[in-house]
């Protein structure tokens, strides 16, 4: 199938490639670029389904349907997995040929621009789901940068009270402004703050968003007795982790990686309702020919929640 | 409740404690021991359902009953925990007053030495049971102490086929004549091992009872997509953790502490009926007047799996 690019937005690993920080992963110098939205250009030979014209994005896992997590009904972490965008060419360019399996229909009352961020709220959407939430329960979100903000906004559409922890103002000051609690753990102790908010319990769920080791060991510090911590962030290298906590508490905590389908499916729901407010988590828009000045933006920490490239404009 | 002592099993923790390790939580110089069988030598005043002469153990878990662990359902880690034993006078005397609520009965068919065993069987139960082991799952347990030989057993009795890592030349005979696959991860490569045992899956659980801080690591490596790690041992201090693997492979981990009530009726049950071979494990049984000539056979790392102490002899 051949796509007509609309959207593409860019995320932190996309950053990570881009600055070399995935060379051993990354071989070839294609475009990058897996969160998009886009127009059905030119229908595959013998594909049956779909039309020319059509709105889609696509959920850019490609699995070889035969390892041991494929064969468990774990396609999504299959041992062989082509990333795409990733470990083969991505969405930053005006045409983009995929496999029709992994289009996913984008429906006429979602424009575009919030289609583009469907792979994001489908990651948040996964990692609550990993979580086993459960409805009323109190959620503490180490980190408030796009996925963590997206991980409180569904949490809070399953009913949960949340407490975001951010150091950055910006960041801060957006996830004040969706109605969440934030705290700046630099300037008021977190733990006591998630105790007096619990009377003593801690927290039901946390999730781990920061990539830092202060998240790391906060993710203990929060948690309930039985509490359910889910690692979102990727962590390249071991963290000092607070197993004492772990067994003092019985706590669990999961590992949690991109998405299944079920998890795409329910992110353009609650996109198309409006739970995620694609308006405001969209910062900016620029053109393709400034992809990289768009990457450098980025890079440069500047406030910006979620930045896109257009590829029609 | 007064009880007449018959047996005290000595554990790691006794160790500890014996050596200084927990003098922060151990501010009394009472009698340890808390892995224990007797019989009641005098019925508290008021209590019902007891008679003298009744053979018994005790769940040493003294809870408050009204902090949030315990309004939860989680007594057996309530925030105020007395861990009789430890946290007030343990059975290494010849009598011992006690609680009736911590009592719990125990079979004409089981032997008071075997009774001695209950309480570290129920460690077991309940670590396998937090495990949430499905039928026919494949299973490494590193560490094959008196803890990590009894949950090879619970695990085996689910069906399970396991393999236990252990370095020690004595444990891992031990365990190889209970019909356990034992490797030493020194001599030869877990994780390659594992990967040819489960056709390249991994296993599906993986149990942490080393203390070590190469246990911890290969608890992450040797596990499935999806698989569950329990963190038995206690680790006083932070560790360093393969997050990076809890995200590639979805993993969960599990803190576990004690046992409930179901796990010790569990405990006494699978003793009851041979799954745990109690006189196997029972390598010698030494006078109360040589209870610290026990502890230091223990502490000098003698070829000894269970060590009793009998208080009437």
């Amino acid at each position: 199938m051949q796509i007509t690019v609309a959207y593409t937005g860019i995320c932190g690993t996309d950053l990570k490639i881009a600055h070399g920080a995935m060379d051993n992963r990354i071989t070839s110098p294609w475009p990058i670029g897996h969160e998009m939205s886009g127009i059905i250009a030119e229908v595959g030979a013998g594909v049956e389904g779909w039309t020319e014209g059509d709105r889609v994005t696509v959920m850019p896992l490609d699995w070889c349907g035969q390892c041991p997590a494929c064969e468990a009904g774990y396609s999504h972490v299959c041992h062989n997995l082509n990333f795409v965008g990733i470990d083969s060419p991505g969405s930053l360019q005006e045409k983009w040929n995929v496999r029709a399996g992994l289009l996913v229909r984008i429906p006429s009352e979602l424009d575009l621009r919030a289609a583009a961020l469907v792979e994001p709220v489908a990651v948040a959407v996964h990692d609550v789901r990993r979580a086993r939430l459960a409805s009323k329960s109190q959620v503490v979100v180490l980190g408030g940068g796009p996925i963590g903000i997206l991980i409180a906004l569904v949490s809070r559409h399953h009913d949960a009270q949340v407490i975001i922890s951010e150091v950055n103002p910006f960041r801060a000051q957006f996830a004040t402004g969706l109605g969440f609690h934030v705290i700046n753990p630099r300037s008021e102790d977190l733990k006591t703050a998630v105790d007096e908010w619990t009377a003593g319990k801690g927290a039901d769920f946390a999730f781990e968003v920061s990539g830092s080791s202060e998240g790391v060991a906060a993710l203990t510090e929060v948690l309930a007795v039985r509490g359910r911590g889910v690692i979102v962030a990727i962590h390249p290298d071991p963290q000092p982790f607070n197993l004492f906590q772990m067994f003092w508490k019985e706590l669990e905590i999961v590992g949690t990686r991109v998405y299944e389908r079920t998890d795409f499916e329910e992110a353009i729901r609650l996109l198309t309702i409006g739970v995620i407010p694609a308006k405001a988590l969209i910062t900016d828009v620029m053109p393709l020919s400034e992809a990289s000045a768009a990457i450098e933006r980025l890079s440069s920490g500047e406030d910006i929640m979620k930045l896109l490239v257009s590829s029609g404009e």
